[in-house]
């Protein structure tokens, strides 16, 4: 039997070395194995468990928004990817190639999707014919291919599980207000279930999607001061329209061409509730996108009517929450290390000595805070309990990201903060690509998004002195 | 607008060319677009949905069951693919070959995933140590991709959506049991779900999946009398796990070998649907796979109260039942035929005079039996009604299949039979592959299953003569 000491020794602290401690959460908490294919991840059930429940939940704001489902071709023939040619140009490097089917080499090259906007264009060419067809809202839940040379479980993956919204309008401001809706959607997700506060803006052209006019972006915070981009919502105008020859005859009988969006969220998003919430006791998972919500463990198991009693409150409690009840013969030291490695939000144990008090004992992960709760009370207290460890999470996460938000007025401030502690860098910037790049090539540090809300830091780009434009969210990131 | 008629003419009749009467129903129901990569299809939305429906299904069936979805990458390095013989050889001829990443030439050839034995036999073998870990209960929704030369919506595409089922037991009973248990809740979920009725039995050696001790099948059989292999189930025994060294520590503390089982199910029980339910007017689908279920239209829509009333049954029959209403300015008889071919199983019609009298019109999509119904009665009158036509259509089915299943004594017979009408074929057989190989050849019928139900036709091989050992489902197959 492997003793608690073990299993909580085996986790890297997060002080120590924040790479070792983040893979050590993804393999101990069994989210992930490796597989032998360079670069590619197997989910394991409970890791998967989480997507599932990001699908979900994700899926369901999606059809009450009028979206529709539906399935493309995994494959592109290079023919059809280089029909736009700012795209062509972001993703060829990246794309991994089908050359042979059996014995065969074919005519032509298929890539496999790293993104399926040439798909789901063609598709719409084929399809949409008058004003009454739009709009046209699609999403997939697929996986995707791209070939990064260096990966990182959930951050970055040679394949990895993502959603895909491609939508075509009859007007550039229907498609403005499609692209802003989902990014909504997105930031609310974010914060209501993930509890991972965000900020929204938009990329900067540098950044921007390959072929799109505009792309916008949910920017959040990691325990180490490192951004992650966490989803992102691009407008493309007509582009993609003209390359592709999507036209509608509108109401005067005239062809015109269609305006289009597309919206993705991946399974990077589990690799920011680790960054976000976990510890060095493993994962911490909010309540509303944990598999197990409630852990129920019965302590002196043999004693008459323990099990009974358990079992009991399993019932009860899996009519409203996602229960788990652990009748293994393990230790009750290893169980506790085991659900807390496991992010398990709420911890019930109940022995014979509870059950002659008509009590149990309640651990919230998060902060492991012990409560005895009467039975009577016991919904009650659940209910409140987890709906407190979701806010809690929450309101830490902004008061991390608050506290690790700096405002540079110069250059020289910049380096010494980002050198200093990383974090949000808010600075003014020119709106010239070669003041991005420069501040880049000095700090390590990329334009995270020109937020919504802006604010007025001073007058003049932090880079060239010319009058700003903006300000700008900068940081290193994943 | 276009007219009713147009739209029916659109279908080819079944009667006419049966392969044609298929390809228009997949096409004119929008169950699927052709895409510009050969053998690949689009599920555009109504296809996609019914796929959503036997997902749901399904998947409650399997985690009722215990078991837990994961998700495996989709690429398999050959060498990977090469470790077990039989499945290599058999796999080999139709994987699709991955040799570039980006612009570099890969060390290894990846083939994308035909099927994910190999990929899962790897993991357990890293995470399978004690008895106490089995059984390993897993399951996967992905695509898989199979280099077919000649291929058809739902029935053989180069690349379709499936499950593959993938489970470790300790003994090969334990493995044995879950073969069959998987098989079982295949067929119920073909009768109960899709009102299909399957023959469920055993595959010989010549038709068991590559690598697999056994496999089970269930077969349905189409309108013009050809069969369908709709789900199959392995028993792998101990090969596979001798093959990648998947061993355990049995109570005893000795290492065993592992057992497993691979189950899958897939998008042709979509083609299944149609060519057992379908017919000249489109697409006739059983209620409980139905993604409209009903579809309201009002009558004379301008006419004050109308459309108030219809939106009031719809808010209504919502609560139950998978409902939309149709408020475009269509012609009555447009929207008759648009939901005739997309199959939907009732269709109320409700205009001024039906609002005055309480009551409005309900019609079948099988057999176009109109009713009045009062609407007092219409939430008790449409549940019987969707359940009647769920059974009617399976009824229908097993009678079709009743009278098109023939039993042969003869070689001549059997010939005879399947040139004058395609359908099963049962006769006896001794058990030897070269008797099953010289059927083939002369009636093009194969094997479909050594059923579980077995009959005693005659004492001899229909072949060579010799002692028979089992009677054989035969018949020309999808």
């Amino acid at each position: 039997m492997m003793s608690n000491e073990k299993l909580v020794k085996e986790i890297t602290s997060m002080e120590e070395d924040f790479a070792q401690w983040y893979t050590d959460i993804v393999k101990k908490a069994d989210l992930i194995d490796y597989s032998s294919v360079r670069g590619c991840m197997i989910l394991r059930p409970y890791g998967f468990a989480i997507w599932e429940l990001i699908q979900k939940e994700l899926d369901k704001k999606f059809k009450e928004t009028g979206h529709e489902n539906v399935c493309m071709p995994m494959f592109i023939p290079e023919s059809l990817l280089q029909k736009e040619k700012d795209h062509i140009e972001g993703f060829a490097p990246e794309v991994a190639w089908v050359t042979h089917g059996g014995s065969e080499k074919l005519t032509e090259r298929l890539c496999v999707r790293p993104t399926s906007e040439t798909l789901f264009c063609e598709h719409y060419a084929n399809i949409v014919e008058s004003y009454r067809d739009l709009p046209m809202l699609y999403n997939q839940w697929c996986s995707v291919v791209r070939w990064e040379k260096t990966t990182r479980p959930f951050l970055r993956s040679v394949e990895f599980l993502w959603q895909e919204g491609h939508t075509v309008h009859a007007t550039e401001e229907d498609a403005q207000e499609e692209t802003l809706k989902m990014l909504n959607i997105y930031a609310d997700f974010c914060k209501d279930f993930l509890a991972i506060p965000v900020i929204e803006g938009q990329k900067t052209d540098k950044e921007k999607f390959a072929g799109a006019k505009a792309t916008y972006t949910i920017e959040s915070l990691m325990h180490d001061g490192k951004a992650l981009q966490s989803g992102t919502s691009h407008n493309f105008g007509d582009g993609f329209a003209k390359a592709f020859g999507i036209q509608y005859t509108d109401k005067e009988n005239k062809l015109q061409y269609a305006h289009q969006t597309s919206w993705g969220m991946s399974t990077r998003l589990i690799g920011g509730l680790i960054m976000v919430h976990s510890d060095n006791n493993g994962l911490v998972l909010p309540p509303n996108i944990a598999p197990i919500q409630i852990v129920i463990l019965p302590i002196n198991m043999k004693k008459e009517g323990v099990i009974e009693k358990a079992n009991e409150l399993k019932d009860l409690l899996s009519k409203k929450y996602r229960v788990k009840i652990d009748l293994t013969d393990k230790s009750a030291g290893w169980k506790y290390s085991e659900y807390e490695m496991k992010g398990v939000p709420l911890r019930l144990e109940i022995g014979p000595r509870d059950i002659q008090n008509n009590q149990c004992v309640l651990v919230r992960r998060d902060n492991r805070e012990k409560v005895f709760v009467n039975l009577d009370d016991l919904e009650t207290t659940i209910n409140e309990m987890l709906k407190t460890l979701q806010q809690d999470l929450f309101d830490k996460a902004l008061k991390h990201r608050n506290e690790n938000t700096f405002v540079a007025k110069t250059l020289e401030q910049f380096e010494n903060q980002i050198n200093k502690k990383q974090g949000f860098i808010k600075s003014m910037w020119c709106g010239d690509t070669a003041c991005e790049e420069k501040i880049k090539d000095l700090t390590g540090a990329t334009s995270r998004c020109i937020p919504f809300e802006q604010e007025n830091i001073s007058d003049t780009c932090i880079c060239c002195g010319n009058p700003a434009k903006k300000m700008v969210y900068w940081a290193k990131a994943y």
